[in-house]
């Protein structure tokens, strides 16, 4: 058994700053779970000249501008991917593993692109291939879905893996201020980014969920077969109606598993305030698990951030040091058991918030209902107040369960009528307001 | 690799009859993950005859009242032990380690009491011990603080670890009942046993939070470490004045180490509504970890029943075949970092919950508000209203931070003023009602 493992560290950021400093500040702790230090060797960085807030030269980390620095170092079994970006960090991996060097990532981007490349090449040079980091931040999911979870069907996973779009909704919920001016309150605190639309428009949580739905199911789940819905522009009449009727907006990302076809979705959803997610509030993240034999579990805590996540990648870096010292490095990959079926829209069924404006005249309410029951569509709670406009009413509706292909028929014919001045909003509902 | 791995089980009750049916139910599953089948080859009762929810003998169990056919089985390689109670389970399990046997158990009482012996002799015969369903049922709390929490510092653990005093406790909040009436409704469900007193009184909650400190903090705790205040005989009047003042009564576990002394103790305490532990309704359990870097989790789920119990014993069971088929079994135990110190009640600080009844006289409570200050006591919330007896006022308040010894001296200091009748109730509390 060595003295020290060195870890080479490809990017020196937020994340990758955490782990130096965290990695330097648990010696002992290290030390003592592990039988050896654990020494960050060396660093690539794009300017070594840059102000940090940890000090790499200090801690005996030499910082450099050429990965084969890093990359070729004999003495480095174990790279922490943390430079962000796609191709270039695909490559490092690559070469990485082509070196026989064990790799930890927090780039949630490139697993959810190429996951399923990666963790072949890993297993076939008898590397690990770890990346708790890259999905929802300190909170261990992966691991709570691949081992707490091994002798379970799991049958749905709902997640707010997204911290900005959740700060936005509980702002907007709370004090009732805008979409737009939540948002630029989340940038001045630094939840949310100058560009936001990753966040926004859903991406960054659609890659989180094809991260998490392929392993709790056991079959490649691709980018593309993720529906995306964003909370771009949400209006706040949406959340109020929602909180009346007793419940919460939130981004969800839906993934469900029926042992044949899956259906892996991320948009703003109404969840029963009795709902465990729905007291999920600002920048927090957490993922619902159904499973057959457990029922229900939720894993709640910091989404992002230097130290949470950098926590998370060192708990890798632990598991790939313990596996090299027992000698089973690569044999985590196990191929999934499953191959991808997605669920048609057919098959696909919910309850639905649907908020419009009719005319305000005598029996449009009715003429409405009855076209929802040719869809087999029947009504769960129903809210009729005067809208803005004249001579219109505001409709807010929550169905039973409908099956979303009808509902969608139903909104399209529902255009063509008369009486409907506006189909203003349509969101899926989770759980009952009273249950 | 054999084709198929021996597991004899000790007790075939609510959670081995589980145990049997689930592993039954995923041979797809596990013959995936593990490359071999998994086959309970036969099961301790004590009456083979007793009608069970699981017929053994069709799932090619044989049952037997002789341990020895369980534990002297040379096919069989992992024994999982669900009889319960303490001396028999004990030596059973030594007996499994000394002929080579792993042993995956859910028996709380046993691991909080004998834990560390139990560790050091399979640690000697180069035998896996798992215990995760001793704790919150299926949540996968013991891996998440071991494998999650690796690389990070915990400061502090929550726990609402016993469903049925969580039970009790929904129940007089939502519904305005008393603790026997919710007592006797818990145990018409299911939710509480016959005799509930280990849980009422807190002592099944003593017994996890001694098994999760020992796994967070690195040290021996032992369960005489753990002081103990159970639910019984609460009044309503609490949960009510706690209410109305932003709080929730739970029964709650603590366990802090500041790096050196640790404490570890279970009371009713009133939880600020946001927090995150506040919400855990009726019989879930949950468990909250603040780790230095990591800041807040919780980890939410069933805590109790068949299937939630026996799908975290499976995941044992997996995880002890995976290491028999890597060839590292028994590598799991770490001798404990930290010499065990307690923290004294002189350095332990914290917000408080009083109420008292007192003479309704005018500068009865400015005398008892300079009392506390004397102690380095001020309030930070106040309610007074008559009390119910002639000329007597009822007074609630919540103090500032303060140590837990002034607070007994002031309290003891309280109890001999003419002015003050009786002090009624004195409860930890914590989170602010509006944070």
């Amino acid at each position: 058994m060595e003295d020290r493992v060195s870890v080479g560290l490809l990017g020196v950021g937020v994340v990758g700053s955490g782990v130096i400093s965290l990695i330097e500040k648990h010696q002992a702790k290290l030390a003592h779970q592990l039988g050896c230090g654990v020494h960050v060797k060396s660093a690539l960085v794009r300017n070594p000249e840059k102000a940090r807030s940890v000090d790499a030269k200090v801690n005996g980390t030499t910082l450099t501008t050429n990965p084969d620095d890093v990359l070729n170092d004999p003495e480095i079994d174990v790279i922490v991917e943390v430079m962000g970006g796609i191709e270039e960090a695909r490559e490092s991996i690559l070469k990485a593993f082509a070196s026989k060097k064990h790799v930890v990532t927090a780039n949630k981007d490139l697993v959810a692109l190429h996951g399923a490349e990666l963790h072949e090449v890993a297993g076939g040079n008898k590397c690990d291939f770890y990346y708790e980091a890259s999905v929802a931040g300190g909170i261990p999911i992966l691991r709570g879905i691949t081992d707490g979870f091994a002798s379970d069907h799991i049958e749905q996973l709902m997640g707010i893996v997204n911290g900005t779009t959740n700060y936005i909704l509980t702002k907007m919920h709370n004090e009732g201020v805008l979409f737009d001016d939540a948002l630029k309150e989340a940038q001045a605190l630094g939840f949310a980014e100058a560009d936001p639309t990753a966040d926004v428009e859903g991406l960054d949580a659609a890659r989180k969920m094809a991260i998490l739905g392929r392993l709790a199911f056991s079959t490649y789940i691709d980018l593309e077969d993720v529906e995306i819905t964003g909370i771009n522009g949400i209006e706040l009449a949406d959340l109020q109606y929602g909180d009346s009727l007793g419940f919460t907006m939130k981004l969800i990302g839906f993934a469900t598993f029926d042992g044949k076809q899956v259906e892996v979705n991320v948009q703003p959803a109404l969840i029963s305030k009795e709902h465990p997610l729905a007291d999920v509030k600002n920048e927090y993240n957490a993922v619902y698990v159904y499973g057959e034999a457990v029922g229900e579990a939720m894993f709640y805590g910091a989404g992002a951030g230097s130290m949470p996540t950098a926590a998370a990648v060192i708990s890798d870096v632990i598991t790939v040091i313990k596996n090299m010292h027992r000698g089973v490095t690569g044999s985590q990959f196990v191929e999934p058991r499953f191959k991808k079926e997605l669920k048609p829209a057919d098959q696909r069924f919910g309850q639905y918030y649907v908020r419009l404006h009719a005319k305000d005249e005598a029996g449009v309410f009715s003429r409405i209902s009855s076209l929802f029951n040719e869809y087999d569509i029947s009504f769960k709670q129903i809210l009729q107040s005067p809208a803005k406009e004249t001579n219109a009413a505001e409709i807010v509706v929550i169905t039973h369960h409908a099956s979303l292909e009808m509902m969608h028929q139903a909104l399209d014919y529902l255009d063509y009528l008369d009486e409907v001045i506006d189909i203003k909003s349509f969101y899926k509902v989770e759980g009952d307001a009273d249950a």
